[in-house]
């Protein structure tokens, strides 16, 4: 059965939960302890929480109308990869990458799914990015090839990758000044294991900002699909149980659009969904 | 009294313990829970530490001859400033930076002052980089001036910001590719508290490699001094306690140099130092 972890609760006291067949949260905190990269590296860990599922029977959270927080606590890093869609790479002018670009998010960017991401003071060009997150559920180094990758994911969960364009591209050094300021990466609202998404090049992108739909993609469209990403990446840097790699974004970012570009702006709403992975949506606010 | 921090004990096990001024390991494990952002962030329980250090009587470690790790626990995340000292720059052929260059380290590369340093598997260009890190004690946001930036560092560590040289500047992307591998990030020996340093831009950095000095500067030729460097990141992200800044490195690396380039191979010994800070020393390996 298709086994959907979330967590639930205030800011920094989520609880484990997830969604059952008939869409009803389910508490897991009598299971196990959070969901984070020691539980997904736990394959008995996860086999009690799927027999839990089937067995029926797990209560519903004590208060309803709760928060839902990110799905993964205590992530480790955040990997992201730029320009990784052909139709993405084209409507930035930039040529495809003949090897993944690689650059960094700070952990502390997460927020959940429905938490309000801030435009950062001084900003005039806060962009929008719907990415795949991948999970990594084994500590994957030098990996060989990408049946070895696709054996480290644990699972995968639907990233908003918020991006300040003139902090990543025009205020020197490298992308990661747009890219790790506050609630820059609402991530969920579900963490789906791999078993559940049998292939993850044929999943269907969407964003919209204010009802109006901006990116409609397909990871069809990665030039480097999940695989190869994590096997890129393990010759890089080593990845651990709870590292997510953001692995890009399809075209229809305000950053391709003729001026004046349609950057986000204090009460802008921004939703995003993946196939199988949920929807998100943030209310835009300054900060 | 001076208080010069740090963790001794296995790898993932440290626990926390304090130089006193003869120079004699006290365990502060019977004082606090370990030297991490919290207690970094926690005034009264810095008093407790500095209190029991006067009063003397702390036991030595139980065991002697006790591993080093990295004088910090749980770090959130490790901004990098780029070219931030004159003479580098210079020597890289760059232009001095009009703001300062901003990219990441994850946490995972941080290891003990002495311990191994790996050359990842298919460098031919692993070079070195003394570094003042700055330690974060207090969550720091838009902050106004340099006075008040100064207030939200704890404390000051050595750093050696390994540096993949192909991987950073040849291999496509952003900088992050060839300063991530693991071990990439030696911490230590001491944090040393704020109050201990009066003057952050008046400290001799050295190091050597198999004994021979190659690189011997001073804090004074930083570009961005630490004040500034803590106001300006705090523009683009959230700083919160535990979160480290490393400053930037003086001339002398192997990429300055005429070809054939000096890079670290198996074998080589790279000691660091930086005036009342402590000496690193790390032997190199192969991944």
């Amino acid at each position: 059965m298709t086994v959907k972890l979330l967590r639930v609760g205030p800011v920094g006291a989520e609880r484990p939960a997830l969604l059952d067949a008939g869409g009803t949260l389910r508490d897991l905190s009598g299971v196990v302890a959070d969901i984070d990269g020691a539980l997904l590296a736990d394959s008995a860990a996860l086999d009690r929480i799927r027999a839990a599922a089937d067995a029926g029977g797990l209560p519903e959270p004590a208060a309803a109308g709760l928060r839902v927080g990110p799905p993964l606590a205590r992530i480790g890093k955040i990997v992201c990869i730029g320009l990784n869609y052909h139709d993405h790479a084209r409507e930035t002018g930039a040529e495809p990458p003949a090897e993944p670009v690689l650059f960094l998010k700070a952990p502390d960017t997460v927020v959940g799914p429905y938490d309000t991401v801030l435009v950062p003071r001084g900003s005039t060009k806060t962009d929008w990015e719907v990415e795949l997150a991948v999970v990594i559920g084994r500590t994957a180094r030098y990996l060989g090839s990408r049946e070895e990758a696709l054996a480290h994911v644990a699972g995968y969960a639907v990233a908003h990758d918020v991006s300040e364009r003139e902090f990543q591209i025009e205020r020197g050094g490298t992308w990661d000044k747009g890219k790790n300021c506050e609630t820059f990466n609402p991530l969920g609202p579900w963490l789906v294991t791999a078993d559940e998404v049998p292939d993850p090049q044929a999943l269907r992108l969407r964003l919209w900002v204010n009802g109006e739909l901006q990116q409609d993609g397909t990871t069809a469209e990665q030039i480097f699909p999940v695989a190869e990403v994590v096997r890129y990446v393990s010759q890089f840097m080593t990845l651990h149980p709870g590292d997510v790699i953001n692995t890009g974004t399809p075209a229809g970012v305000a950053l391709g659009r003729p001026d004046p570009k349609p950057f986000l702006r204090a009460g802008d709403v921004v939703e995003l969904e993946i196939d199988g992975l949920g929807r998100q949506r943030q209310e835009v606010k300054d900060a």
